[in-house]
């Protein structure tokens, strides 16, 4: 990498040029998560991608889980979680808990991190300025203080963005009743998008994107319209864990986003290189 | 109360004009903490204060502290505490705690409160936008992630005001080695007070105020002029946990706040009180 | 009342919220006469419930009659008034006076007086910035300069309200020809209130409001939707000088004012009452 | 003049063009009194000149006296005046006649004329938006309510010319105490011209300008420094009435007005004249 | 001329008063050209005429031709054209030639011109931020870079009218493949005029206007209704040259533009005569 | 280059970030000359550079010469020049011809070759808005119509580039007489740059720099103190043609431009490789 001649690296920037006319001014919501949260190099990665995207006029708004540290503070804390169909039972304690450890923790130390690579920041939850309103999800069993998504005010968001400051969002909720709901951050990430009219959703995972043979990642699909979307659930190409990220890329592309992408968060600037070039990477809905 | 005639109600409102005009526009720095935060009654009280005095145009900004749940979950997690001087040894595991418990439990709580009230809120730390940043203290015995406020960046709390927004704000701050330091509350309050150019700052206590007598609560001092300060100490009028408190106003008012405070939030609408009476409540430093 | 508690006074204040919230950046039109522009207590009172309002961010326009003063004057120069159905013939002598009256003395007096309450004022009439045009008002018999309202321009009261200042206004109006015409005040106040698209309009009177057996106060009327007007009117309970003022609350909700108020000004702080409680006083007009 | 021919007319349009350049975008405060304000066809001439002046740019606060006026109805009310030293001694009776005649009758008539002229007008006073304040003038004998001018607030003023009105201005004033003092309006028109930075003071008089030799119109003297008034007046050619209106100009000058004009408002378009030709027309002082 | 009276030159601005008020804030194009744009006393006048227009708030909008200059030049290079149906067979060496002389010669020299009469101009030419865009005109024989317009982007002129400088126009237009076109002046500036929604297009021409006779100057059609061209065209009295003046008046008129007017360049300040009397000079077309 | 990996080109555009960084919204003034405005392959990569520098909020201003295209013309008119210290002696017809050939010509075809590059352009020169001023140049011998700027106004060159537009501009100045000046370019770019107080003077040439030994390419000499030139200078470092180069150099350093470069327009892409690496191509003065 270090021998790119001057010359070439002009020709890059250059060659740069009509993905930057695209999308300057517009907005692109990412959903950070998996690898890309934890390795120290690939969270570098994905900070210097925001920044160059906020500074070359693009407004990214940046939406974070935190599974793995919530795990962890209930361990500590001697907290055993009982799940449901994959959702887990959230009790009083446990919601104090995930949004203590998603907007305390998580959140703020991304603030920070993204300010170590010069850019300016700054840590919302769904609680601020009544962001993500909720209620208590409908299920067979009580799942407590789990939440459905009933109304995004986009407010704190775009008052951030217009400001210069790259909004990063915790995805706990409030309810009418002044309960704190635990909301699924794909989804959140999908609804803003819609609410923000943003040009992009980009959901980061530890996949290549939807593969046509899910054990061998040359097989990438590249483009789904989303009209395809239950033929492919019913061949089962759409499967497993899968499902839940492809109907949120559908939620989103159903209420006005552009297109929304699946892409591997375990590639260095898989962001930067997926608005960047033509063929993009992973698997773009719209 | 509830027998007040409704001409008597309007003369109340007349005769806050004045005062309405006076901190009209302005800005006001409240330090929120003690029994005021503790109590459903006194906590609805003060958020009410606080929706009304933003309602009038006034500009309210909150800061608050949080030692108890910080005791509550560092004592949750088998975590015990060394103190040297009054200041607990913030190690590691520590900080990450007390980040985690004011900028993701007690702030964004309060936020929701306040937004209960029907007021707008939006939760901030010392760390968004590099609001409050901060190097290690020094300290004759090492005392781990305390901190030192080394400048104020005034910008998001700005944000929040001008679309209307009361900022509620954590002291954990951040380093330029991106460490994360515990700040003294009532210190950081004083401190973005001045930045702001604040009309008051309120420090609410357990208190009276200054006592001439600390055993008699009749014998409160209710004006001081802060070069009275240093001769009120020799006297041992200004003692004890005293002593942090009024440094704190001596601070504000030093770097140029108008008027700083100590109020005893243990009575209900002590703000309002202070603000919409001429003699005011507990003692004013100027 | 001055034994009223501070914290009852609080309390008072936070009770007012609501009120606050819902009237804050919109337009009340006040019909200003009677009892409450001759009483120095209750002129005292009108202005302290102005100012308020104006602080609290509600815009008041105030539409003034001045009969009295008209009368005196008439008297002082010798000039004899001859009355047909109730109605001045103005002749050119007359309507000298009149304009001469309202716009000059009751008019700047008012101004002054709102003024040394500390308000911020503009004196205005229907002449300034073409505000009120009019025509010769058709009748069996000549009526000489008394007008009938054919067009409203509110440029004037916008830019007042928009700069701060209460407008103040004498509805004399202006014709086509150069003529001047005096012009009901009531009437104006409801065609201001309608361009305005006020949310209120409000007429101060001697009277407590719509009475159901027009002999007992205890009998007041407090809502009455305008389609119930005519069938009132038929039962007697709508009679006399009652028919005017409410054909003008008619005429304004009818043109899309939200309510319209006939207070009784005797009260003190009237309007006051009326803005800031649920049961208001009167009789509304919706 | 009918027989004037287009091509000429557009001359004369070419050749008005430095003169607008040259006063685009500033500020003209003309007094407007005499024959000036008695004959039709003067009048007529004043608006024109007026209305032309603001379409090009110019920014035009008329400022207006009434003595003929004020007798007639002092007259009418039979009321006799006793004058000390050519000043009026203003009982409470007659600053209230003072107040009605020049604020409500004078000043809204021209309102009127000149929006029948198609001018865009406002009337104000001296006590709208507290525009000029007063206290009592020091005499050996009490004069009653003449006032001195203790403070000019333009914010009305201003208010009007940014929203392209022409302010129109009776010189009644307000006392701090809630009286009202008549105010020499040559003077009040010097003040408001300094207080707004104007580029020019108008005094439209009765007389050619200043004279050599006072019964010879020849004799006129076009441009005066302001330094040579005191021996101007040493050698008696600025005597009797001239000596307050010259004060006025110097008062102006000095207080930062660039030019101050006497001019002869019995010829018609006088102003016009003055604006948009070399020579002039009547004594410049500077 | 010089013979006119300061009060005859006041009387003729007031005259022009309802032109300009009808006018300001409107925009004018005028396409200049024939002996106004030769005689040095007809382009003092013109720039005199523009420049007081500009003035008195009217956005004059430049659009010039060039042909004698251009036919100078191709004989100083020895270039010899051909012409088929009137229009020159455009090569790429007669484009350049074109271009070269329209938008650096003439163009740049009417700036200067404008300037030294005290206007503010800007020289623009179609190329400039893609004003008019252009195709090769579909004709019979190859006519080589002559362009029919298919694009007017009006972005470059409403900065500069924004600014207050006068956008003067030189019609070479842009192709998409990067050919440039020569362009007719006259419908360019028909088309800009109804980009631009302009109240007026002027056409200078060296006639008087559309003659009943066309030898007689005193038969003159002060008035045209675009729909009775096609039978005016019949009638023989639309014919020769002032064909495809008069089709660009329709074509102005028919794509929104209020009026149209050919009048005579070789009257000195045709254009103000136009504007400012009831009569008007030449034919206009609406 | 087209084997660049996408991770290579994400790296790429992140590597330039703190360029990006540090040049947002900063004024950027090009000299543009040489080979750079004759082969078409660089002509392409000059644009490409300056459309990416533009969109990534920086502004270009591109000035320009033409000797080549004006010497062709000369030719072609059969115009033969004389020279007198290597400057032409310029009359009536040959700045007629420079006049036409610059800001007809090359400029206009320059703006549309930026925007066929998807750049947004406007093409002035001298005479626009009286950006150029200029005398007479006093030298030994008379030189005709070669001018010494007097003056820069700026106001057509900020309203281009705060609409988008870059401006590209001809050096042909305008006199006050009404004559039009040829003026020298770099000069004139250093003018310009310091009028609009740039962050960089870029003066692109033909050769790689200022050179320790002008026969070695080898021997380039990066970073060259303002205040060392003098005595590079008597050391025959700085000789021949590069005396006037860096004397403009030295000039814009003098007047407030932070930096001013002589780089190798021969390099393709050298815009670029100077603002986006840390050491820059060619030689940095300062």
């Amino acid at each position: 990498m270090h021998n790119i001649p001057n010359q070439d690296r002009a020709r890059v920037l250059v060659q740069a040029l009509p993905y930057i006319q695209k999308y300057a001014g517009k907005t692109i919501v990412v959903k950070y998560g998996g690898n890309a949260m934890i390795s120290n190099e690939l969270k570098d990665a994905v900070m210097n991608d925001i920044v160059i995207l906020q500074l070359i006029g693009i407004n990214v708004v940046l939406v974070h889980g935190g599974g793995p540290e919530i795990n962890d503070m209930l361990k500590k804390i001697g907290k055993e979680s009982k799940f449901v169909n994959g959702l887990r039972v959230t009790d009083k304690e446990t919601i104090d808990v995930v949004q203590m450890v998603l907007a305390g923790k998580v959140n703020k130390t991304l603030v920070q991190l993204l300010e170590q690579h010069s850019g300016k920041a700054i840590g919302l939850c769904g609680l601020d300025g009544r962001m993500i309103m909720a209620e208590k999800k409908a299920a067979a069993e009580d799942l407590g203080f789990v939440g459905e998504i009933t109304e995004i005010n986009t407010g704190v968001i775009e008052n951030a963005t217009k400001n210069g400051y790259v909004p990063i969002i915790s995805t706990v909720a409030g309810g009418y009743n002044g309960a704190v709901y635990n909301i699924n951050a794909d989804l959140a990430a999908a609804r803003i998008a819609a609410e923000l009219k943003a040009a992009k959703l980009i959901l980061m995972t530890d996949i290549r994107g939807l593969l046509q043979d899910k054990d061998d990642e040359e097989t990438l699909i590249p483009v789904v319209n989303v009209s395809e979307v239950p033929s492919l659930k019913r061949e089962g190409i759409i499967s497993g864990g899968m499902i839940p990220k492809i109907d949120c890329c559908v939620e989103a592309v159903r209420r006005g986003v552009k297109r929304a992408h699946i892409i591997d968060g375990r590639i260095p600037h898989s962001i930067l290189i997926e608005m960047f070039s033509d063929e993009g990477i992973g698997t773009m809905f719209y």
